[in-house]
C-alpha cells in the first residue's frame, strides 16, 4: 500500500508529533490561573509554528469538512442531547432581531464539549481505545471527555491542578474518570500527562485543535438549522462564542454546508480578544494574560480553527465583563436560560454597538454554549 | 327560547354572583401578607360555602372536560409556546425513574399561567372582552393576564399592594396592564376591584376557581402526553404542584382523559398543605396562616379544583422547606432548570420518602411550574 500515506501526510505526522508535545498542552482550563499559565505556554508554542511558517501553516490546517460534519452527527445521534431552541419574545425585542437560541446548557455535562468529545473518542480503534483518553481540564472538556469514554467503556485519565475547584473534580470523577492532581503549573502538568500516556498509552483528546473535536461541535449547527426550519422560519445569520475556536470552526463548516450565504459572527471578551486581533491583523496573534469572567474562553485560537474562521466569519464582534454580566442576567432573567458567562457573551455581542448596525440581519441563530455555573457566587451579587 | 337558562343554571349564576364578591378576591399572590390575608378571607368565603352544604357544594363543582381541554388546546396553539419536555440522567439516577419535565419556566411570562389566562380572555364574548378583565394578584397571574389581555387588545386592570416589589409591578405593566395600587389590606383590595369594575364593566379572571382557567392549564399535560410518546416513551405517572390547584385540577383532566390508568400525584409544601389535609380529610379545609418558600402555593385550594381533585389524585406528597430549597438546587446545578421554589416542590416530593416506596412508577411527568425567581436573592445563598 505504497500511497497510503503520502509523503506530505507521513511529514505532517511528524511535525504533528513534534507539536504534539506542544500544543496538546494547551487547554480551556476554567481556572484563571491553569488557564493564564497555558496561554502563555500557547504563545510559545505559536511562537514556534511562526518560525515554521510556510510549512507549519499548511500542516496545521483543519481538514473538517462539511462531510464529517454529518458523519460525526450520525454518530453522536440518540447519545447527545438534541438540544431544544427556544426562543424568547422579550429578548427579540431588546435585540430588535429575532433570535434563536440553541440551548448547549441543557447538552450531557451541561455544555457542547460532549458533542466533539463523544465524536473524537468514536474515532478511536479498538485497539487505541483501549488503553484510554487523557486531557488536562478543569473545565466542561475534562467532564465530557470523562463522560464519553465511560460511555465507550475506556479508561479516562483527566489531569487537574490542584487548585481545580472541588465541585470540578467530583464531577469528573462522578463520570468515572481517574483525576490526576498536579501542582498548578506547566511543568508539573507536562510531565504528569506524559507520565500518563507512557504509563497507559492512551490517547490525547486535545479539547479544541483537533478535527475530530471540531466537527463534533459543529453538529449543534445542523440541528439548529432544521429546528428553525421545523419553527417555520430561517436564519440570516448564526453566532457563536470563540475561544479556543472548536465550536466556531464547527460551526463555520456545517452553517455554510447548509447555506452559503447565512452570515457567521462570534462574540468574545474583550478581556481575551486574541481572535478578535487575529481576525483584524490577518494571522494568528496569541492570547496572553486574558482576563474576564469568562473563564471558558481565556485561551488562544487554535491553529486548526483559525484556518477556518479566516475564511467563514464576517465580525468579532469583542465585550466588556459588564456587557457579558449584564446579558446573562437578561438570558436568566427573561428566557429563564440558565447559562453560563461564556455563553452570555453571544447575547452581549448582539446588544453592542460593534454589531447592531448590521442589516439584513432579520433572525439570528445563537449558540448557547454551556451552563456551567458557580452557583455559590452570581456575578451580580 | 325558554330552555336556554334552566333553573339550575339561573340559581348557579345567582349563587355565583353572590359568591363573586368573596371568591373572586382570593388569589394566589406571591407577596406572603398578601396571600395571608386572601387565606383569612378563603376561610370565611369557604365556612360560607359549608354553611350552604348540599347546594353550595354542587354549584362549586367544576364542569371541566376533557373536551374542554382539547377546546383549550386549540385555543393556544400557535399563541403559547409548546415548551420543551426534558430530561436529565442525574436526576433520573438520584430519583430512581424516569423523569420526563414539561418546563412551563419556558411558557411566556414564566408560568403555565399564560394558558389558563389565555383561554380565560379568549371565552370572553365581544362585547365583555372590550371592556376589560380585572384580578388582584402579585403573582404569575397578574402577569399572565395582563398579556392575555394584551394579546387580544383589551384593557386588563391588576389590583396590586402597595408592599409589591417594584419589579413585579414593571412587569405587569410592561405588558400594557393598568396596575392599581391600593393598601395591603382586604377592604382596600376589594374596594379596589370593585371600583375597577364599577367604572369599567371589567370581568373578573379568578386565578384557579375558574373552569376555563382550569381547562387553560390542562393544556400543558395534553402536550407532554405527545411529547413523551415522540421520545419513545410513556407515562406511569404524573405529579404538579398544588396551590389553589388550577394546574393540579386541569391535569387530572387532561391525564385521564387521555389514560384512565395514568396515576397522578401532587406536591405540596407542609408549611401550606391544605390541599393534603382535606385530601386526608375528606372535606375541603382552608389553609390559615401559610408559611413556606414556595411562595406561588399559599392559597387555599379552590372549590372546582377540590371537586376534581377528590377524585383523581392518588397521593398529596407534602415536603419541608429545605427540601424544596434542596430540590431547586438540584433542578439548576444539575438540570441547568431556573425553576421558582413553587416549581421545585415536585422533585422534592418525588424525592420524599412518602413518595419513593410507590412501585410500578418507572417514568414520571413533572410539571415544573415556573422560573420567575428574585435572583438578587437565592435561597441557598
Amino acid at each position: 500500500m505504497p500511497r497510503r500515506f503520502s509523503t506530505e501526510h507521513r511529514f505532517g505526522v511528524f511535525v504533528f508529533r513534534r507539536r504534539f508535545w506542544i500544543i496538546a498542552k494547551i487547554d480551556e482550563g476554567t481556572d484563571p490561573a491553569f488557564a493564564g499559565e497555558a496561554v502563555n505556554f500557547s504563545w510559545l508554542a505559536m511562537t514556534i509554528v511562526s518560525l515554521r511558517q510556510g510549512r507549519g501553516s499548511r500542516m496545521d490546517a483543519s481538514k473538517v469538512t462539511f462531510e464529517s460534519v454529518q458523519q460525526a452527527a450520525a454518530r453522536i445521534t440518540g447519545v447527545a442531547h438534541r438540544t431544544p431552541v427556544m426562543t424568547c419574545s422579550a429578548l427579540d425585542g431588546i435585540a430588535g432581531r429575532r433570535l434563536f437560541f440553541k440551548c448547549e446548557n441543557f447538552q450531557k455535562v451541561g455544555a457542547f464539549k460532549f458533542r466533539g468529545a463523544f465524536n473524537a473518542v468514536g474515532q478511536l480503534s479498538e485497539e487505541d481505545a483501549a488503553k484510554g483518553v487523557v486531557t488536562h481540564s478543569s473545565g466542561n472538556h475534562a467532564q465530557a471527555l470523562a463522560l464519553a469514554a465511560k460511555m465507550r467503556g475506556v479508561p479516562a485519565y483527566i489531569v487537574m491542578p490542584a487548585t481545580a475547584p472541588f465541585v470540578k473534580k467530583a464531577a469528573v470523577e462522578g463520570y468515572g474518570a481517574e483525576v490526576i492532581v498536579c501542582e498548578p503549573n506547566l511543568a508539573a502538568r507536562e510531565s504528569t500527562a506524559s507520565e500518563v500516556q507512557a504509563r497507559t498509552g492512551a490517547t490525547f483528546i486535545h479539547p479544541y485543535d483537533n478535527d475530530d473535536v471540531i466537527a463534533g461541535q459543529g453538529t449543534a449547527m445542523l440541528e439548529l438549522f432544521d429546528q428553525v426550519a421545523e419553527l417555520g422560519a430561517s436564519l440570516d445569520a448564526v453566532i457563536t462564542p470563540v475561544g479556543g475556536g472548536g465550536l466556531l470552526g464547527g460551526t463555520c463548516i456545517a452553517a455554510h454546508g447548509l447555506d452559503s450565504s447565512v452570515r457567521v459572527f462570534a462574540g468574545e471578551p474583550a478581556g481575551a480578544d486574541d481572535a478578535a486581533r487575529s481576525f483584524e491583523a490577518g494571522k494568528l496573534i496569541p492570547q496572553t494574560g486574558p482576563k474576564t469572567i469568562a473563564d471558558g474562553l481565556l485561551t488562544s485560537l487554535g491553529q486548526r480553527n483559525w484556518s477556518i474562521i479566516q475564511q467563514h466569519v464576517e465580525q468579532i464582534v469583542t465585550v466588556s465583563d459588564d456587557e457579558i454580566v449584564a446579558a446573562m442576567r437578561l438570558l436568566w432573567e427573561r428566557a429563564k436560560l440558565l447559562v453560563e458567562p461564556s455563553s452570555a457573551v453571544v447575547l452581549a455581542a448582539i446588544l453592542s454597538g460593534q454589531f447592531t448596525p448590521n442589516r439584513q440581519v432579520e433572525s439570528v441563530g445563537v449558540v448557547l454554549s454551556g451552563g456551567n455555573v458557580d452557583l455559590e457566587r452570581l456575578p451580580w451579587l
